[in-house]
This record gives structure tokens, sequence and C-alpha cells, in this order.
């Protein structure tokens, strides 16, 4: 596979006469994709039914005509002011219960019947328009779903769609009341009509109520996606994708993965590291301008596992963003790095955000590749000589990881409702573990609870999986050589209980949960021999042998040969002792990283990416600040 | 009085096959009580009107076959769905006109005519049923009025009644203007129905305006209660009684107490220390697994007073909650000494909350003493200790305090709607003010301000009494040896004024507040010799002699024979100081506390309670780590 | 010209009986002035159209009498209750649509025709009734416009007076399509009507839509007091004056100043440190009791600029008072200080707040000159000692200042709207240009951004002033020898876009901005030699000379002859080097002050001015403990 560059493009932002010279220079800095049209209605569709679609015409024979390929997105992210004359209902509702106005993007509920109806009309005159167009190489549907806290909406529309979700997953109020444990402070339904949304109840609502809505709101994304897929598929052979978000959960994105060709995903490291990630004042200042080590590489796993293999960054931060608390620019070198880390990760395309900055409106200090006023900016360099990299490099083929860790979006829904504890995050627990298996050198595979049935792995983990049917626990159990569980694995069920018989997958382990704790952020539980467990413990009771034990003499790990149980939330120091021990039981090679230095193999290169400002020397091989070393493996057979 | 055991039991969660054995393991365990049916209104009455209390006779049956004597909870705390449907505008509604909507508990307004005949009409079924029932021993009404904010509502019905309320209370508008001072930015009202609750204003509303509110409210709740109570009365002849709650302040409990025959609270000290009480890091680590060690005494003694002498521990922790922000477990041994601690100050029942962990809904991480799976709990084997302990030691003999504080109500409403700086909160001065009265190794009375006629204390301190007419005033200086009042004691008058004669009480002493200031938290005032003033610092004038003096010359404390008043919110040394001057000047002996280490001393017994981790000795006595010795007393005059 | 004194004094919260006293009192401290009547609306017309202004004609009379002028405030800032029924529409709404209900004060939306019409006919009503009075010597219209965030309102007839106001700016809509960049995100109306308030948008709105609503909402406060103005004008011919606020920026004062003859405002130095000033801990518990050194002058050297030289303060402190977090006391002399600082800067009148403490409502708390017992509170003496020294002083005349700063309101709306980064904030930029002149001891005028013209200046800063002409960019060269730009100067259009053809100004400097940067507070970018940016970086290109570099080697000041910019937010240090270096260029004598000392020049005298609670000695001038040295100055060519 050769990895290609893109960029996304608004030529209704700029005058017509601009565009072709815009191609040109695209082309000659070395990219071959462009996206275009996604926020574009207004333009295609300035009154309802009069479409002015000759602009977009024009556009893409321009671009095409210079040799570039285009995604074309489809604009229902940001409908017109006049939708809402015809669908005043549309907006979604926030948890107060306040419409979210027009004047921005993503106003609409997802539960809305009559915008659907709308988007798949746009939808479908675009497809008939440019399905079978040649320069049209792929589409994108809607943009960024769940941005802006846009999934879960607290409408009219999402009330009742919510009442027929229900009765069609329980079937009976009575069904539900049992699933849901109503009976608890009297809480029992005598109709679906009586449900409500669980917002602004006096303390908080069922933890099974507000998962219930969680699946719902999922599904409504899901469904709404799916409506568009169902209008294009006849009308294009062009792949099918979305540019999702870094660490949006509120939807599942396995889900509408599934209806669609390939996963791309928006990757604006610096804006992330400030608005999205815990880390310690030390850590946020040693990368602050260049985006935490891990998160993009974690995202870059997600989103291949959600695309099946498949799999882009279709928005690429190439200089200071607009929207992070705090928006300083990347270190010189940075957007080379984080373009060719995405590679090493298997990206088929890196595309940039933007072209050109625009002079106006939200963004007006979002930069882009072009200056507002047409000069080069200095993310523009560094595509270019990313473009010239990935000529020299060749093709780069990708490999299974020998390391899996499970993501499961609704153990994130569960545990933000029922935290029980205000440090435990589902996020934070799973990313803990995957930087672990990055600080000691490792390649790592992401896969839903769902995809594990042909896995052949010598290591998961599966931190913080809230339902673990039995089926699953089974599977789990041959999955891999060792598989680690933990803490807060299989504690509930689907419908938000504790599981009757216990938690499944435990009982073959002789090992069972008797207590559970949440601490403050600043009290720990010491294992014996190093690291401590914080922000959660479970006290385990069982057969089972102990393989780690806190100094207070209960266990903080216990295992068979195959399965191993965690009781607690591992601070990095114990992360490193599990990993090294899991690593030895299985025979599984480590590369302990210094910091800031992190290693990615592929079939062909391995990948070493230096996210600190000055070099580092590892292994034999020096690695500039900011800077990639990227070696040729030895065919298979000759390492 | 031989204190006893109980527990609160949920048959309706439960099938019914396993009550029998369940109120024989309740028994075997030691325990005497047990409380049901609070939250069960959707299982007694499933339809409006349809009453199926087959269910409650037989679990009342079963329990007290087993030899169980019965707390009978009326369900007025959870309303079943159907109730909205009759009384659409029955729920609460919040400060910014929010209704709080059903789907957890107390989703009612206390001023909703309709649903509180509703609730006298359940109460009178019950009552009719159950009221002469040999094994219902007790009757609770409601459960945990105020807890989750529930005390003040801005409904409509609430804005009808508040009308009523005042015209009743200040007879004609033109003497509410004049009360309130209206005439201040042109407030004025024409008519009583032009008065809106107090919220949403453009800054702060008229502290009067803000005070009465708050009165009527605590107004609304006792007349609640008292629907109750009236129709229970010639139904039964058992105790009726409520579950009050911790540091819960928003309605009067002396007066709702006044309507009932035993106070009972709910004693979670784990989750109190995390949730609601201001206390430096060390400390809330340092007792982290315990709970305070003067907040559970304190209430202990608050309850007593609100009882006329009858209390109860309703529900206390057993293991971990759900519910304070971080929930870890008690440290071995706490189970018994809350339950022991509770005894020393006189309690008649401790009732553990609850028998089995629910395994649904929004308490299922709540421990019972046993786990969902039956099994037992950590707490069982504490509850099973404490009950021998009990049965061991015999009547344990209740003894008047030699010292008071007086705590009262409306003094909190008053400081928090006009707090002048934001460190003064009326619950944290009295607070620091009982904890300096432990340290001291003191017994404590709590009293009304209404309750002093009759007392006869060496030494009552009435820290922020906001409001003392004349008559308290004199009753104050013959209630005790001496009575030491201040900081912020009778600054204003009923209706929220600044009394125009000075303070009463200190005009006797001479001594009047020139200027008042208060101050951020990193600034105090040293006090010549030792201690400081916090927070608060009053600027006292007059000829009566000064006791301290400020480091600037100001005086600290100034007093008479009798009375002393105080400038400032003592910091801890000042309070130790201030104690100890006033032990000296009464004849009273102090017994200095290690810290951690509290004493309670009862007719018959000595209590030394260890709140610490580790063992602490301590005058001869070596009292375990969260441990508890209890020391005979002689009888009266061989000591 | 010859400073005075006066007092705010509420006859309708006396009885009658004290007026008289009260006058004689108030004349026999030395106080000139008595300002009245703008809270007494209620008293004035308790109904609707039955006036009762005979208490107003004796308390005019009776101050009069006894030989205070009188300043009468029209009472539009406390409509009565009674209005609310006559216009049930004319409450401001707040950002998340909730009405600002009656019960305080200023609860009126500036755009509500109806309420606007009851103003200018209470203004008549006075304006023909006291218009003529000999004692009435000035008018004060409406309090505080813009207090408790007042100005901007999301009501109704708030929405359809901005769409009238967006028609009349930009003509069509298409017209304003392109100014704010519509097409970005398909934001692009219809019609004028579909333009909504940029309220509870999903995500920000576009900063050209809520800058515009800034705009709008700034000129609708205008047009407010106009409407009072132009009652007033024909019906006296004494001056109209407003009091304004302390750091309230959301209207154009420059702009309200305009219709008015003087501009006055409240100060509360120590209420302002506490509630409305960034600063470290040790700087705010250093000036705990006595205010930030800076803070007074600053807005007296402000409103002088508003009141086009002629300016009051209308509202002293002094004493505690009840609307900071935190309400300490004033140190002894800083009654005193505070006022003599006025009259250094050029105030024709100090007028204290209040007279008498009241005992009611919400300012019970707020000191006076006397107690609400009528006792003298501390403010007092030090009034008279205030009113000796300026009988002893004799004129005092003012200069023009060899240095300026520019202040532009619509500034800080536009920073406010798009801050870019969390530390960004227009006020805290000029405020912290204006400090680092006066440590170097200069006195200083502000100007706004239209009165360059006939200016004659040393030196001029303007940072942050986000819109720069042409005109204005060619005036800035002229009106001073040395005018320093930057950070953020000229960064967008009057319509917030990025001027298409590069900051206006820096083009002659033959220098532009290539990059911008935020930063979070911890991190610094240090400059060669000392000092450093925060906060906000700009990357500068162009061959302008770099006059100062960042240690990364790029330019941190560029300049010409006449004309620097200033590529960050500079810390203390570095502005002291910036002015050093001006001062060098310009010729300009510095005289470097000690902490908390500041000096103030007029044309007759040079004020010391010492902060500090200990004496300062400075240049062989020993200044006490808050304290005040004047020296006579030499006069013109004898110095």
């Amino acid at each position: 596979m050769n990895p290609e560059l893109g960029v996304c493009y608004y030529p209704e932002h700029w005058p017509q006469e601009m565009w072709a010279e815009d191609a040109t220079r695209m082309v000659e800095a070395g990219l071959h994709w462009v996206r275009i049209g996604e926020f574009g209605w207004s333009r295609m569709e300035p009154e309802p039914g009069r479409l002015t679609l000759d602009w977009l015409d024009r556009a893409i024979e321009t671009l095409g005509a210079a040799g570039l390929k285009v995604v074309l997105g489809t604009p229902t992210a940001t409908p017109p002011r006049w939708m809402l004359d015809r669908h005043p209902d549309m907006l979604a509702v926030n948890e107060n219960g306040q419409p979210r106005k027009f004047g921005s993007r993503r106003h609409y509920c997802f539960s809305h019947p009559g915008y659907i109806d709308e988007c798949v009309r746009i939808a479908r005159i675009m497809g008939e328009r440019y399905g079978r167009n040649p320069h049209v190489a792929a589409w994108q549907i809607d943009n960024e779903y769940g941005c802006h806290d846009t999934t879960v909406s607290y409408s009219e529309p999402a009330r009742q769609a919510f009442r027929r979700w229900l009765a069609e997953r329980y079937g009976s109020v009575e069904a539900l009341n049992a699933a849901w444990g109503n009976v608890f402070w009297s809480m029992e339904y005598g109709d679906f009509d009586q449900i409500d949304l669980p917002n602004l109840t006096v303390t908080e609502p069922n933890p099974a109520h507000v998962l219930a809505f969680r699946r719902f709101s999922s599904d409504q994304v899901m469904a709404f996606n799916r409506a568009q897929v169902q209008v294009l598929r006849p009308l294009t052979d062009a792949p099918l994708l979305h540019n999702y978000m870094g660490r949006i959960l509120d939807f599942d994105h396995f889900e509408v993965g599934a209806d669609l060709d390939i996963a791309t995903w928006d990757s604006y490291p610096i804006g992330f590291l400030s608005d999205r990630l815990e880390a310690d004042a030390a850590h946020k200042a040693a990368f602050l301008q260049q985006g935490d080590p891990d998160m993009q590489a974690f995202h870059h796993d997600l989103y291949r596992a959600v695309g099946r293999g498949r799999w882009w960054v279709m928005e690429q931060q190439p200089g200071p963003v607009n929207w992070a608390p705090y928006n300083p620019a990347p270190l010189p070198g940075m957007v080379r790095l984080w373009s060719l880390e995405a590679v090493a990760h298997g990206a088929e395309v890196v595309s940039y955000f933007r072209w050109r900055q625009a002079p106006f409106a939200q963004e007006q200090m979002h930069a882009g590749l072009l200056t507002p006023n047409n000069h080069p900016a200095p993310g523009l360099d560094e595509a270019q000589q990313t473009a010239e990299d990935l000529a020299a490099l060749g093709p780069v083929e990708p490999v299974q990881a020998r390391v899996a860790i499970l993501f499961d979006y609704p153990s994130d829904w569960a545990w933000a409702t029922q935290p029980q504890g205000a440090g435990f995050n589902y996020f934070r627990l799973v990313f803990s573990a995957y930087r672990a298996l990055r600080r000691a050198g490792l390649s790592i595979d992401v896969l839903p609870a769902s995809g594990l049935s042909s896995a052949d792995y010598d290591l998961i983990l599966a931190p913080g999986l809230a339902t673990l049917d039995d089926a699953l626990a089974d599977r789990l159990q041959t999955a891999a050589k060792l598989t680690v569980l933990g803490p807060r694995s299989g504690a509930i069920t689907a419908d938000f209980q504790i599981p009757a018989e216990g938690r499944p997958g435990l009982q073959a382990l002789d090992c069972d949960v008797a207590l559970v704790e949440s601490l403050p952020p600043e009290i720990t539980r010491p294992v014996q021999g190093g690291g401590a467990a914080q922000h959660w413990v479970e006290r385990l009771t069982g057969n089972a042998p102990d393989l780690l034990t806190f100094e207070d003499g209960t266990p903080a790990l216990k295992g068979s040969d195959q399965l191993w149980y965690l009781a607690g939330f591992p601070d990095e120091d114990l992360w490193d002792r599990i990993i090294k021990m899991a690593a030895q039981k299985v025979g599984l090679p480590l590369h302990p990283m210094p910091p800031g230095l992190r290693r990615r193999e592929t079939a062909t290169h391995d990948f070493l990416i230096n996210y600190n400002a000055t070099p580092v020397d590892w292994n034999g091989h020096s690695i500039a600040a900011c800077g990639v070393a990227i070696l040729k493996r030895n065919p298979p057979g000759q390492e």
C-alpha cells in the first residue's frame, strides 16, 4: 500500500478564479486527494428545492482536471437556516431542556424523522449527479458525528423515539420494570408512554434508564448514517466513509463503521492535549507543542479497527488551531511526524485541514497550509516534505500486532453513568493500559468486544469491560495466550444489574469480587514490590493464586494460566510490572522506550517516532527532535 | 435503657421465599428491629385506588413471627408514576425554574395540596390496617425530608402558598414593606399577589425576602409531616418518628420533631467526610476510612435534642456507599465503633442500612450486611459483635452534660442568605466550637434557642445565633454560669434588619459592634498570646473589659462575669484558649484528648472512642485502632 | 479648580425629622454636594400616574437650605413593581433564556420601547418640577448602566430591535452574509427576520454575529440614555451626568458620555481588588485593605477622557462594603488617600457612598459615613480631614500628560468573543501597560481611538486595539513621537474578519504577522536580555528592524522611528524594558517608583500616593503608610 496525502478545501469560500491555481499548487505540494462539499448546503440549495450545483460541478471538474481525487461530503452537518422553517422542532435539546439553536453547526436532532428525510433527499440528489463522476473517488457522509456533545438530545422527537425503541427492546413494560429493577424507589411504569428521558430528575435516575437511553442515542446515530448509506450505495461504487473525532465516545463507532467502507478521523494533537486529556502539568508542558505521544496512536489503532483495516486521517492539524483553551504552534517537524506516524499505523491517506486559512467566521484563527492572504504557512513545507518522504519510502504493509486491547463504547456509557468514584473514567483506564504497552515498545491492535473470534494474540487486555457474557468470557480464554481482565470487568449486565451469579469468566478462575472501593486521587493502595492502585480497588476472594498482593495483604492480581484478574486501576509502575509479568509468561519480547519515544512495527518497516523537543538515542539509532526514523524490516524469516 | 440493633429491609425487592430465612438470620445476628415499607408505594397501590397490601401483610407477619419489631414507613417519599397523571403540577421546581422530574425519589413539592391529600390517604389506609398490628412497634413518616435539596421549591403552588403565608404573617402589605425595608431600591409591593419567589432576580434579592421564603419552606415541611401525624395518631399507639439526614439544615428539625415521638437519623460517616465537611487534605486522608471524629457525635447530640431525649440511628453505614464523590470501605472495627458511639450518646436503637445490597437501580453499589449474592459482607460480623457487646454492657443511662451549644436552623438560613464573606457558614462555625469542646474531652448537649428555660449548665456557647431577642438574651444569662456569644450573635432581627437599638444582650455588657469585616481564607487576625480569628472579625466598642486582644490592639473578647462576647471566628488555637479560660472561670475540669480520640460520658459509663487507624494510650487506658474502651463509672458520689 | 466633597443620601429611608440634622452634619463635615432620588421611584409614584413628590420637594428644600448642592437622580434603574403589570415583557433575559425577575434592581431590558417611554415620562415630570430649582445643581440619569451584567439582554424586544439595527447597518441580508462570512458552515440568511440572538447555539456562533450583537447592545444603552437627555436638556441648565462603574466594559462609555456633560464613577477599591482583578495571592494580600495601587487611577484617567475633562467620583467607598467575596475594612487613612488621589487625577467632586448605613435590605452591611444607629463611622473623620486638606490645598489645575494609552470598548467585545487563548483579556492587557507606565512614575492620559487628532504626546501605547483602519493608523503616526502597537492590534476588521491586505499600519513598517499562538499561564516565551511574553505570541515577518528578539530567535519587537510593533503580551519585566527603551528614544524622563508608591502630576502639584501599609521614602520625601504627600510644583518655566 502506498500512502497518499490530501487536503480539505472549501471552493465556496473563494472566488472561482482562484480554484485552478489552488488545484495546481495542491498537486505541486504532493497532494493526491481533496475533500470538498461537506458544509456547503446553503450554496447547493439556497432555498428549499432550488438547487444551484453548477459551482460544485465546476469545482469538481477543476480539481479533477488537475489530477486530484475528490472526496465529496454530504452537507448534512450544516442544514441551512430555511430548514428550520420547515422543521421547527428539528433542533437537538440539551440536558437543561433548551433547544440548541441555529448559528453554528450540527444543529439537528438525530431522532427527527423530517430532517432525516431531508438528508436522504440531498444525498440522493448528490449521488445521482456525482455518483459516477470519475473524479469523485470517495464519499464522506455528514461530518464529525457527536462533536460538540451532539449525540444525546432531550427533544420531544427523541422522547417519542426512545419509547418506541424501549417497546421494541423489552416487549412489555413489565419486562422493562424487571430488567431495570424499577421496584426500587417505586419507579415502576404502567406504560411505555410514561417513560421520560432521564434528565432533570431530583437525584440521579436509575442507571439502567440512563444506559438504555445512551444505547438508544447511539443507535439513532447509526440509523441516521445508514439512511444516507442506503441511498448512496446504488448510486456509486466509490467507498463511503465518515470522519470521526478524537475521544468522542457517545456513539458506538464500530456499529456506524460497519455500514461504511473506510474509517477516517480528525487528528488535532495539540488541541487534544490541551482540551481532552488527563495529564499532570509537567507532561502537558513537555508536549505542549507536540501533543501527547500516545493519543494519536491510540486513535489510529482504534479507527483501524472501526474501519476493519481501512482508515485515513481526514483532517490533520497543520498549525495552531482555534478551539482549544490554549493554541500554541506545532514545533518544526511535528506536522511531518504526525503524518508519518499515521502511515506507520496503516493510514491509506493523510489529509490536512485546511488548504487556506479562512479569514472569516468561527475558524478564522485555525491555521491552514496557506495563510488567509495566500502565503505559504509553515505546514505547507512539512506536507511537501512528507510527500517526498512517502515517495521515497515505497509501500508500507500492515501486520497484525501480538497484543490487543479491547475497546467497548457501552462500557464508557456505563461508567460515565455510574462512576462510583469521581476519578473513574473508562477511556482513562484503557488509555493507561495502552500507554503502558507503548512504553514497552509494543505495537497494539484495538479490538471491539465482538471482534475476538478469529484473533490470535499473545496477550489481550480488557480493563473496565463493563459487561462480559459467558460467550465472550469463553472467547477471551481462547483468543490469546493470556487475557488480563479487570478492574471492573464483567461488573454489570447489559441492563445495569450486578450479575446474579457473580462475574462471568471469573467462576472458572475461582475468584470473585467481595467489595469495591473508590479513592480520592491523592490516596493510593501500594502493591508489595512496587506500584499501586489508584481511583479504584476491588477486594478479591477465591482460591485462584495471588500473583500480586497489596501491602495490606489483599490480592492485587489473581490468575490462572490463561486468565488474570486485576483488582485495581494501576498507576504507571503497576502497569509496567503487569505488562512485564505477562510478557514473560507468554514469551513476548519487550522494547522499553525512553520517555517521548515511540515505536510502531509494520510488515515492512519499523518506525521510531520522537515526540520530544530534543534528540533521542535508542538501540544505536539517533532520532532527531520531533523526528522519525524509519527502519526497513528484514523480510520475514531473516529477522 | 438497653440499646438495641436493627436493620432496614425491602421485602419487595426479593422473592417471598427468602423472607423467612432473612428474618431468622437477622435474629441470629442479634438484631431486634426491622424497618420496611418506606419506598414501596408502587407495590402497595400499583394503580390509583387498587390496593395490593397482601405482600406487606405477609412480610410483617413473617418478620414479626421471627421475633422482630417492625418500623413501618409511609411511602410518601416515592409517589408512583401514576401520581403525576393525577397531579401534573406536583413536582418541585428548582431555582432555575425547571420541574424536578420523576425517575428517582422525593419528586414532590411540599406545597402541593393535592399531593398532601394523597399522602394522608395512604397513611390512613396503612394506619387503619396496621395501626394495632402487634408487630408494628414504630412508624416512620416519609424518608429523609430535605435530602437532595428538596425543601425549597420554586413551583407555582409554592408561590401561591408563600403569598398566603406572608399575608398571615404580616397582615398588610404595608407592614411587610416596612419589615423588609422595601423602600430600598423601590421594591415596595402594592399587594401580596405581586410578591414572587426570590429566584432569578437581576442581582441578589432582599435578604428579608429570602429569609421569609426560607422560613415558609421550613414551615411547609412541618405542615406536610403534621398532616400524616394527625391521621396516624388516633390509629396507633406506637411511636411516630422520621429519619433525618446529616448536615441538612433547610428546615427546622426542632419544629418537625415537636410533632414526633422519636428523632432518628441516617449516619454515613465516610460519605459525609467526603461529601459535606470542610477539612484540609491531611484530615480527610487521616480519616478517609473512618469518618470525621466529631461529625457523628454532633448529630447524635443534635438529634437527641430534636427528639427531646429519644433518638435512634435509623440508617447506619455498614460498608462502602455509592453516593459520595469517593467511596472507600470502612476500616475493620469502624462499623462497631460507630454503633457503640451512638449508644454512648444515648441512642435507643442503631439500625443498619441495609440488610442485603440491591443488585439493581441507583444504590446497587451501596453495601449491605449481605452481598447481592447473599453472602455475608464485612458489616455483618461487626453488627453481630456489637450485639454481643451491648448484651454484655447492660443498661446505659443518660446524664445531662455540663456544657451546651445552641443550634438554630434559622441562623443557618440567615447567614446562607447573606454570608457577607465567602468563608462564613453557620454550621462550620458551630461545628468548630463543638470540636473544640470535644478536644477538651467534654460531653456536650445541643440545645435549640427555645430550649433554654430550665437548663442548668456551667457553660453555654451561642456562636452565630442570628437573632437574639431580649427575652432570650435574659435567659442566656441565667441558664449557665457563663454564656459565650459571638461572633455575629444577635446581629439581625427576625426580619433581617440590623437591630435599631444595638445587639440585644450586649447593652448589659456595655459593648457594641462598630464595624464588621470578612476575610479571605489565607488572611487571619492574630490574637495576642496565641490563636487568631479567621473569615470574620467584628470591631467591638464599649467599656466591658477586654479579655483577649487582637495584635492590632482591638478587643477579641469582651466580657462580664456571666456573659462574654467574641469578636471573630476562632481558629482551633483560639477556641482552645477560650474554652480553657471559660472552664477555669466556671470550675469545669477539662480532659484534653489526643488527636482522633474522643470521650463521651453517660451516667453509667465513660466511652473512649478511637477514630485513629492506630492504637492510642490515654490516662492509663489503651484503646485499639478503630476501637472503643468502655469504662464503668462509679455510682454518683463515689467518683 | 477647587475640588469639593459630597455624599449620597436617601431621605426616603429615614424619618423626615432627621433630614435637617443630617443636612447640618453634612455641611459641618465639609461636604458641598448631596446626591438623592435615584432609587426613589416607588415613593415618587406609588401607583401608575399617582405622583407623590412632596417629600422630594421638602428634601431638596431642606438640603438646599443648609447650603448643599443637590444632584438629583432619575429613578429609572429601579422601576416599581406595578411597572411590570403594565409591561410584562420589559425584563431583560439572560443567556439561558430566563427573564431576570423583579426583586432587586436594574430589572429592565434596554430595548423595551414601552419602558423607555415610561422613563421619558418620569424624567419629564422631574425636569418640569425641578429643572429650574436653584438647589438642583446637577442631574444623574439612571444608575450604573451595565452593572450586574445588564447591558446584554436576550429578550424578544432585543431580538426585534437587533434585526432592525442589522437591516440599517447592512442594508441587505446579502451584504450581511458577505460581511460575516456566513458561507462558512452554511450560516447564510435569506432574510433579516431569520437572524436570532447569538445565544444557546450548538457550538460558538459566528464571532461577527456576536460582535454585531455587542455593538447593538452598546448602542441600546446609548439610545436609552439619550432619550432622557433629550427630555431634560430643555428643562434645565444644570449639567447632566451618569455614574459609571469599575471594569464594566459592555457598552461604549465614550459614546454614552458624548451626550452628557460630566462623567462620574463609583470607586470601590477594596471590593474591586477582591472581585474583579487578576493578581497573585501576594499582591491581593498586600493590598487587601487598600485596594490595588493602579486600579482607581486607571479609571480616573479613563473617565476623565469619557467626560472630556470633566469628571467626579460619585460613590467613594467609605468603609467595608457588602458585595465582594470578602469585605475587609480600609486601613486608617485610605478613605482620605482615595479622595486625594481622585483630586490628583482631576476630579471636580468626590462624593461618599453613603451618608448613613441602611439597617435593611440588600446593602445593610455596606458601611456609610454614619452607622445605622447614627454614630460616626470611621469614614466620617477621614472625609472631614479630606475637606480640611482640600481647603488648605487651594486650586488644583490639570495638565496634559506626555504619554497616553488608547482604550477601546469594542476591542474588549471582540477579544471576549474570540479570545483564542483562555488567558487573553483586553482589559488585562491594557492595564498591564498602564501599570508599567505607573511603575515608571509617569502620568498618563487615556484616549479613545477617535480622540487622537489633536493630541501631542511623546508616547502612545495601543495594545490589543482590535480594529485599526488606515486613517487611524495614519493618525497614530503623527499623534506622538512614538506609537507602540501590538500585540493583536489591527488584527480584525470592524466585521470580525482578518484584514485582506494585512494589518493596517504595519505595511508602512514592512512587518506582518505570520502566525499567532496562545499559551497556558505557566508557559512563557523569554526574550533575549530579560522579560518574557505570556498568554499570547505572534510570529512577525518582514524587514523592519528587530528591536527585541525572543530566545528562539524570532522577533519580539520590531519598529521604525515612529512606530513599534510588539509580538506578545509582555510580563512585567518586558513592559518595563519596553517603556525604558521607548522613553530613551523620545527623551521622556522616567521616575521609577518603589512598590505601592504612585505619583501623579498636575499643573500645580505633584502627588505622591502610598498604598502600602508601611511608610516609604522616595527622592527625599517620606510618605506615611496609607498617606499622601502633595508637593507644590514650581510655576512653568521655573522647574
